[in-house]
């Protein structure tokens, strides 16, 4: 920092200089700047490019690269070059992710990442598909290579990938003078850090200090009796997810990481938390519609490709139902109304039955719906598959009856959609359970197995009781 | 801390008394707790029931009481009474905190509230019916009061809900040994804090100290100097919504929270942010699966209620795309075959749009999706669903023909199965878009929107075809 703090404050009064939000374009969109760069890239001028993404906030940058159509990242590569910001690397998408090392080459990669933390290279590593991670790799000095590696050797999506290894410890018989001397000397310690470390000699986490403690207490006071005890250590294989359920549950702000023989590795910050926190909510967001992952920004054929999986699970189970109205042919043949009225039925029960399994997968998530209390849970759902059933049977029966003036028939679909809608709210809330139970992730595949069950169901009910009420 | 340093260690090294989390059921569940607590309720045992509270983590405890019935909790708040953790009370759900409010009475919350931290304390009441919350305000203490009422009289889900009023400010012209001093000093500081503020005569924050800067420096430096300028000031009335972007997008820990003249008011953490978020997840959740709110917790006729509004919509959408099978009555009645066939057509468009809604609400949610690429993302959907109903168009063709040896239906189901999933690709790009632009939410109202869309032209473009081609 060059100015001094007078001239600082004078200049803050006079052109507030700190971001201000006021603006709804100021985050994320960059309209003004994204059309800035396109004017550029037309006119060649480099100068204004290089300027550009100089003067922009790296989210910024990373955000307005993906934007541009291929070509134009290409030609901005090439402009920008070495002195491409690291940080907008590391908030790249997988997608654009493979295009830059591509482009700029692994070596440029390469000292672009040995200038990041320790845990935004290897997550940026972690994205690459292996020959670009091997290049990358060989490209990097033997330091920050042998610490990468060691942590890409712990499992993905472990608490070994999302640590920091930098860290303050101090053993537990210093007092605050020993501590804050050796904070004030000349070692090697984190740009900034909030809390120390206290361990025992066999460099098992004890407690930790917050700074603010530390600064307020006199010097010849013991480390070990101003700290926070009641630490929550992390297994460095412990899962992400369970990483994330942790802090949640017990309000954590940070937690240290530990390894089988219970000495500190690294520690993990709320902030890394919240990546992954977003991660997970992505992957369910996009299990619920029936994505495998976000390809906002992939080609369409590679986007056709990634859905076709889920599509033909779709084809199979809408082919199932077919079979069941193939029974049926017969039926619909001497009564068309049936073919009218049938997906309303079905279509009753897959929403009802969607809501219950939401209620349920989330609880299931939350640790809240435990085996301990399933049976009241599907208990209940079907309590409220009996009540909005009855509810929407009177609806329909109505309509049916209004529509085609025919009393036998609405009560027919009356009947139908209280079964199939007691027998949604049973197996919106069951097959999760059972999913869960047998180790398979709910909020994967509980969908397809209750939209089968409230397709087949609700066409079997409606045309099977049709078909012995009114022929 | 009553221990010495010494015993402290010893005690550590045998015991193990830190947290850990290797076993499955040590986090959450507490599936033991929760027995051994019906035990004590069963037998009468008061002290039994108190020691187990005392012993317990807070969330620990709160998620136990959840998973009691009605009754058993009511005993719970009649034995533990007064020496009820607030903590605990912090980390309930709204049905469940309604019922603590009913049993324990409005002055015992209200003591409980008090020795919230101010943030804790407004979230709890914000949750209260009107009811309650004038009730409990009434018990609290004038001081506590007015800072909860100023709390409360920021707009619902702002900034100035979610800010910490507690935060130490310096002037920019102190040093780095006048702040220690001040620190040391016998001031009203907040238990722990991690950075100070600096600010201008005017109370406007100019920038923040990290502490461990503040510490490794020497005395006579001036804070302004050591301060991070680079300061993202959120206006107190800023949405939560957009409060939890900001911190992503800019990778904030902290943010300083200002009114309208730009004076700092209090500071917002990224502890506070995850929690916005897993509220802003939940909501996506619910709202994708057709559910107003989280009623895992609630009695099975609220939750019948809560649901109906909803499938009533979905009534009304299904009532209309029977309306259109209706047209074609007579085409049937010909052809029960088609009856048979149609919803697969339906379904596939209905799951292909779903497919592409998700990607689109979620890029529209992270700001990558915005009226300048609007055209292309859906260019991209179209092209998407014409890849993958040509591919499914031959899957279905061919399942059409080996079952009904029909090769003209087989070409008309095939036609169908093209126009649905282009179609579908078209809305689910489009209609969140355009909820969008008119200011709607897309995540909540476009998939109504675009099932409906899919069924009526499904069934449509299905027994048009076979009206025009095969009779």
């Amino acid at each position: 920092m060059s100015q001094t703090p007078e001239t600082q404050v004078d200049e803050e009064k006079d052109e507030h200089p700190e971001v201000e939000i006021e603006e709804g374009d100021e985050f994320g969109l960059g309209e003004e700047h994204l059309s800035q760069l396109r004017d550029h890239l037309r006119d060649g001028d480099e100068k204004g490019v290089r300027d550009l993404f100089e003067d922009l906030h790296y989210a910024d940058a990373a955000d307005i690269l993906q934007q541009l159509k291929s070509d134009d990242r290409t030609q901005v590569y090439q402009i920008v070059g070495t002195s491409f910001d690291p940080d907008i690397i590391s908030e790249l998408d997988e997608d654009i992710l493979e295009e830059v090392v591509e482009e700029m080459g692994a070596n440029q990669v390469a000292h672009a990442i040995s200038e990041m933390d320790s845990d935004d290279a290897l997550s940026v590593l972690e994205e690459l598909d292996e020959d670009d991670q091997k290049e990358v790799l060989e490209a990097l000095p033997i330091g920050e290579r042998s610490i990468i590696l060691e942590g890409l050797s712990f499992p993905e999506d472990s608490a070994g990938r999302l640590m920091q290894r930098d860290l303050v410890a101090v053993p537990s018989f210093w007092t605050v003078g020993e501590t804050l001397d050796y904070l004030r000397g000349d070692v090697d310690l984190p740009d900034d850090f909030y809390e120390i470390f206290v361990v025992d000699p066999m460099f098992k986490p004890l407690g930790t200090v917050p700074l603010s403690r530390l600064m307020r207490n006199k010097r010849p006071i013991r480390v070990s009796s101003l700290m926070e005890e009641q630490l929550t250590t992390v297994p460095v294989d412990t899962d992400q997810e369970e990483v994330a359920f942790i802090f949640r549950d017990r309000d954590l702000v940070s937690a240290p990481v530990v390894d089988e023989n219970a000495r500190l590795l690294g520690v993990i910050t709320i902030d890394d938390v919240v990546d992954v926190i977003d991660e997970e909510h992505e992957e369910d967001i996009m299990r619920m519609g029936g994505v495998t992952q976000d390809e906002f920004y992939s080609s369409a054929v590679d986007a056709a490709k990634s859905r076709i999986v889920w599509l033909v699970i779709n084809l199979g189970t809408a082919i199932l139902a077919s079979m069941v109205i193939g029974l049926f042919s017969d039926t619909i043949e001497k009564l068309v109304a049936l073919a009218v009225l049938m997906p309303i039925v079905a279509s009753m029960g897959g929403n009802a039955g969607t809501q219950t399994l939401t209620i349920a997968v989330r609880a299931i998530a939350m640790k809240e719906l435990t085996p301990a209390n399933a049976l009241r849970v599907v208990g209940k759902e079907v309590a409220v598959g009996s009540v909005n059933g009855i509810i929407f049977a009177v609806l329909i029966g109505t309509a049916t009856w209004a529509w085609f003036g025919d009393a036998k028939l609405a009560a027919v679909i009356g009947a139908a959609m209280v079964v199939n809608m007691v027998v949604a709210g049973f197996s919106g809330a069951l097959i999760p359970v059972a999913l869960d139970r047998f180790g398979a992730d709910p909020a994967i595949s509980s969908s397809v197995f209750l939209t089968t069950v409230t397709d087949v169901v609700g066409f079997f009910a409606f045309l099977g009781l049709a078909a012995l009420v009114l022929l």
